[in-house]
């Protein structure tokens, strides 16, 4: 990604707040910091904390400094978004009332998609480490979100949960961001795997040379019979052709046929030969 | 979810260990067991912790005892990977050679489709705290797999990664069971990944006799100089690696090998050489 990329997503990104209700853990808010921080978020509001400032919240965020600069502290949840648009309230269940309850994923994309294309403020609000929150703060949100956590266990911590959204909410953008850009580069997507390859993958017509090759070296050492080839040639194929040689590799593997050719035919002999030793194992 | 769904999906991700290769704080691996058991996985692999037993473990695990009872303990890396079929190392970045590389979530939809189609075991494997993997240990992996984080601060600790790694794990679980992928019957072939295959693919610990006899022979017909190999071993290993070699294609390049082997060292003569002719070539 290009740093053009990357101050992209960190400006869509700090339209999207964490907010901590009455944080009990000075651990848990540097925990929230690192998180963000590691994930292009920068802005967390904190409601009531019980203790801050405190040297646990500068230990955990290991380096997240400027975002401890940037921390709001408020009253109030109403106060902490105030200005925001579009409001997530974390649930690990529905409460009282059944509420719009969207998945992370879901929640990160239209947190996005409402960043990107209408400019909008989003707020992600966590509650306390013992009882989340309470019903009325649950009801200033636009929707609940959860995160689909084994159901027998469930116990994510709020540092944890943090962590899940905030990349969530990073895989949206970059979502965003690489699909806004398609004009600028237009390269088409070969395959799912978006390998980061020193070197270019060979092309269909490259490999119907390398077949034809390693067919007729292995029919010379009669590994293969061209007058009855069975499936060999086809395993090749289908071996070969999943592993999408890049262009170093292909040209490898074809030296190793050529070598094993010209050792077939004589006219490659080893280096350093005994020749009258090499006679003796025939 | 139902019930039964739920049983499927502990079910699939019984199939995906975590493996910790080195661990010097127990913290983190009790963290990572919460992190595991949140999003059903159970199986954890420590390759020689620095620190265990430990209560650090047991606080951190908070009510994953069960899985502290399933942990195994190894010696090596070899050890803990030798009967997966598909190995992840995780890697802040690329090392030497660049290696088949997939972020988190399409490496995680990878090996939840190996795990519903194939029944292959899956292992992603988690470096030291402060040094990763090393290079030895990354070859090892058929894929490295990274977390798209913030290029401009990119600190996720081992617990953190652990984290998103289960959580996209879960994901690609969840929609697999959703969509219905893991009743083969219905499943449409559209890719590698699902394709009906008719020999099962071998276990890391067969490649590893496979990667020495390649070496073998190319070092024996002087493709590959033993005292300097330089990146030749590496570039087999991806290329090899990538590939997932089954039963047959295993024995069948192995044989062509030996083949290779018996020609040049003369224990195999064609069968219908003429020698004088052969001769005359050299």
């Amino acid at each position: 990604m290009s740093q053009f990329d990357n101050a992209a997503v960190s400006a869509h990104l700090s339209h999207v707040r964490i907010v901590m209700v009455n944080t009990t853990l000075p651990a848990n808010i540097g925990s929230a910091l690192r998180a963000m921080k590691t994930m292009g978020l920068s802005k967390l509001v904190l409601v009531a904390p019980k203790t801050y400032p405190h040297p646990d919240i500068d230990a955990l965020a290991a380096g997240a400094t400027d975002l401890i600069e940037q921390i709001e502290i408020v009253e109030t949840l109403a106060d902490a978004i105030k200005d925001c648009h579009l409001v997530f309230g974390t649930s690990a269940r529905s409460r009282t009332i059944p509420w719009p309850l969207l998945d992370a994923r879901p929640a990160a994309e239209k947190s996005i998609s409402a960043v990107v294309n209408d400019q909008q403020d989003v707020a992600v609000v966590f509650g306390r480490e013992d009882r989340g929150l309470t019903n009325e703060e649950l009801a200033m949100a636009n929707y609940h979100v959860t995160i689909p956590v084994n159901t027998d266990y469930g116990v994510l911590n709020v540092a944890q949960a943090i962590q899940v959204i905030c990349y969530e909410m990073r895989m949206a953008t970059l979502a965003a961001v690489e699909s806004g850009e398609d004009e600028a580069a237009t390269m088409p997507v070969t395959d799912t795997e978006s390998m980061q390859w020193d070197e270019p993958l060979v092309t269909h017509e490259q490999m119907e040379q390398f077949y034809p090759h390693i067919e007729k070296m292995l029919a010379e050492i009669e590994f293969l019979d061209p007058k009855n080839p069975r499936l060999l040639p086809l395993r090749l194929r289908r071996l070969f052709g999943r592993i999408q040689l890049d262009r170093m590799e292909y040209h490898l593997l074809r030296g190793i046929f050529s070598r094993v050719q010209a050792l077939n035919n004589g006219t490659w002999k080893k280096s350093n030969t005994d020749q009258t030793e090499d006679q003796s194992n025939a």
